[in-house]
């Protein structure tokens, strides 16, 4: 009887010729007689039996608040939907994978991944379209499996997502990705000025890899010619988003052609304990002949209260969903500082330290409850741009409710 | 063979191992064998058998036109997408459901239900996100299900969706629902002030709910601290939305700390027909030390032809879908009064009533056409604060055409 | 053990009475044991065996980069998502058929198709919501199947998309469609202004419509009276997206009643070798007395290399989805001279040739790789109504990866 259970759910779920004949003449013609595996955790995956063609509906909800214990700028109590994600992902014909995301918490459409990619010569893959540059591991990892709300000061100098063309490489400890972009998919230079452009490349090395142990360390380097207009500005909130209030900014810098950018990175997972830091540089050279630089870096501490531990995925090289092991959840304990200094000779963009205490309790894989408390420790330049006052020290509380699916 | 059947149906349509594999370790593993139910009504159904796990997609396409009868003032015939949503539902590990519901129709993505709830300690159910706050019967039904195209005048002063958490208990008759609330998903306070807070609640009795016949009974109350701009602005347009002429409004009320909301609901449905009426009020507290209080009413009544009965559901509180007995559809005929009075003391709001005719055709259970003459008597203070002229007595056409799936 | 195959599929996914029953009760009631068949292709389809329910999800990512060879003014190399789609259709009850269509791809949600139709009174579809106007092969002919990466130039001249009402009829060889509408869905007149509305109407002729030979004739005419503002303007971009300069730009034409519009179109279809071309005009009525008329037309030629066909769909009289023969796909070859004269008499709007040269790789029947070279060739009104150098004469080389699921 388990045999014929195995046989059915591999054999029934299939298409009919009848519905599928008018779609599938000759050439390339998918079997019409696939058949499917079906799966829901919240969202839907529908796969073909022989792996050829899948689709998958997910999303998000990420709900927020945030306290601001205010020291000399009122920063603004409140709440916001922090994500509000559709994603649909998949993969035609075996040889090609699909994804497309676009957020919604804002009351626009605020486009994430949109790409597509050939995987079939193994271990390669070619992507194109809106992804995320290859640089910084806490940029690649997602933020559902991030360990504190927001990402580390020095996140700002990271690349994001841009529209282009890239390569990645993945072998048993080591992966290499590159890539060619030009600007995000919302920018666009004034006056018909040619878009920016910028290659990224990252390279990582993971000793051992293991389901509860794991080593990885990366390097990454970027350069970005900036757009006709010449300016770039590097300007950061605190880690905190709810408050409008960037501290960190440097002005708009023109006459600036483009931003050389360096990484390292390192994440250590044993048992429940984890460690994980980067370090990261911006160097803007500028018509002036001057270059300004600045750089920043985070080092955090996590332990798993309840004995899971972070997930590495090697073939990725960034951090995955959490299983909790108990059916009351996991509960996270960790600590960050991180720090950015925008200041570098005449530029005053200013520098700020900040220390996230973190707990959080995954009631199962896909609803996880955080709480974060901030110490913001900003310089006498860290006016946003001459704003607000600077020199300010708040302490944030913030809590999220998080569901993905 | 029937019972074959049955066994397959329950059985074949399984997750593999081979594919839930990776993604299902230890804990409280989800069973990759889980059976599904599937199910199409235009949109999407899928349900594991032990009911653990679920995602329902699904949208609605309302597309409306509008004729005015113009007296003074143009108000501009025309058409529009009414409502054009996107919606996603699901549960997840037995104990949570959530909602993902955007709006397009305007052109951008306007956040509707984004939400998730831990409903396993029942009748309880614990809400955080962003949803409806608890008040008034007409606000809390979905505008696929009203009689009428738009909801009456007096909704102006209910506060509809905001980011905040909530508890809902649904007993045999009684059910009550409480909440703490920030501000809508796009409000923002200006210069970093704090954001708005509010609490609402919502008490419903129904000595009888059955079927074709139920009688509801509620009140509900409200409070709302306004965020640190402390202005608060209360204006409507007539019960037709293609239009932009907004007769009611008080202007920005300046030195606004807080508004205190009442409602009263009523609703007896005995076989086809059926009465409805809300009355509520807003009272707002000034530093000034005035206190500017507004209210409206509307009562309608509404007959089947074709002698459905509306459907009033009474774990939730309000009404749901019409189902229709013949295989050409439902004919509804139906009134309305409503009546909104934004004048107290020198505040000039405006006052105005709006009598309503409509005629819906539900065609099936997801189609429905609907047709709607609206008689609008406007006061001398109904200027649109100064931008049109008062005392217009305008006449409203209004038809709609909906889908949804 | 093949009639087992076909008897379980077909048995097998069925709704369960446990999950159906509260949901369905007297009346119309979709029977709870509806067989379905699923299906992906990188996308989603379900559909109850007996045709009646059905849903299938979708979507699609463009993804663009230009190069610009400028010649007097700068256009701005660049790249762009140009599409960014998710799409939902399915039918309701046998005889209801819906689209639910929205763009992402400029981070607004930009709504195409949204509509339903009543297809049960063969050969006719009735239906309601915003949908294209039935003007123009090639503008109603979707972007995915379209030989070249842009529309031809005459297309500034087509109506596009508005909210209506339409009939469509289709018999052996001739189809005709008809439509009443108002605007476009986020078009509203200013001031209150009544909307615009039009008709617009199609006749096609196929004389013989097979799998790789056909002949198509149509004919077009359109009637638009404009909103109150009594304003319209043409202007278009050459043949690239990316550029924001619109070279041809008549200004805002005041005083503008109505345009009346007429089109021609022919296609021939003949093994891998097709033929087509449009003729359209527009006429403006103003009460000036004057009646300014433009008109554009193109021809294209298109050559697969690897044999395939374009598929004429003789029911909707337009192109549908190519299939590659070999499973390393298709090649296509293809030219198109297209012009537009936005001048006439006093209105000095420009006029333009462009000649494409296209190359296309249909990879499989999802995926398309596009590179087109296009020489622009414009006179001496050309100038974006006074902003840029007249007499312009670029040459653009742009790219495209695209795929659909």
């Amino acid at each position: 009887m388990k045999t014929l259970y195995v046989l059915l759910s591999l054999a029934t779920i299939s298409t009919s010729v009848a519905l599928a004949a008018p779609e599938m003449p000759a050439g390339d013609t998918p079997d019409p007689y696939r058949d499917l595996v079906i799966k829901t955790e919240g969202g839907l995956e529908v796969t073909t039996t022989d792996g050829e063609f899948s689709l998958e509906l997910g999303g998000r909800i990420l709900a927020d608040a945030a306290i601001y214990d205010e020291d000399k700028n009122a920063l603004g109590n409140g709440s916001e939907l922090r994500d509000l994600r559709l994603d649909l992902e998949g993969r035609l014909y075996a040889d090609f994978i699909y994804e497309f995301s676009v957020d919604f918490a804002d009351g626009e459409a605020d486009v994430k991944d949109a790409w597509f990619a050939y995987d079939a010569v193994y271990p390669w893959k070619f992507s194109v379209g809106h992804f995320k540059e290859p640089f910084s591991l806490e940029e690649l990892t997602s933020k559902r499996y991030l360990t504190f709300m927001e990402r580390a000061l020095p996140n700002e100098l990271a690349p994001g997502r841009s529209i282009g063309i890239g390569a990645h490489w993945s072998g048993q400890r080591v992966t290499f990705a590159a890539g060619f972009f030009g600007d995000d998919y919302n920018d666009d230079a004034d006056d018909e000025g040619d878009e920016g452009w910028g290659i990224s490349s990252r390279l990582t090395f993971a000793p051992w890899a293991e389901e509860r142990s794991a080593l990885h360390l990366g390097v990454a380097a970027g350069f970005r010619r900036l757009d006709d207009e010449e300016e770039v500005r590097f300007d950061t909130r605190p880690e905190s988003h709810i408050t409008d209030i960037r501290y960190l900014d440097t002005g708009k810098l023109e006459q600036s052609r483009s931003i050389a950018l360096l990484g390292l990175e390192g994440a250590w997972v044993t048992g429940p304990f984890s460690l994980q830091g980067e370090w990261m540089q911006a160097k803007v050279e500028r018509d002036t002949g001057t270059e300004p630089t600045f750089d920043g870096w985070y080092l955090q501490a996590s332990w798993f209260l309840t004995g899971e531990s972070r997930r590495y995925k090697q073939d990725a090289a960034k951090f995955g969903r959490i299983r909790p092991l108990s059916e009351h959840g996991a509960l996270e304990a960790a600590a960050r500082f991180s720090s950015l200094d925008l200041n570098d000779g005449e530029i005053e963009g200013g520098s700020s330290d900040n220390l996230t205490l973190g707990l959080n309790w995954y009631i199962n894989r896909q609803i996880r409850l955080m709480a974060n408390a901030i110490f913001v420790d900003n310089d006498r330049f860290a006016d946003a741009d001459g704003d607000v006052e600077a020199e300010d020290e708040p302490t944030i509380i913030q809590l999220r409710a998080q569901v993905d699916f």
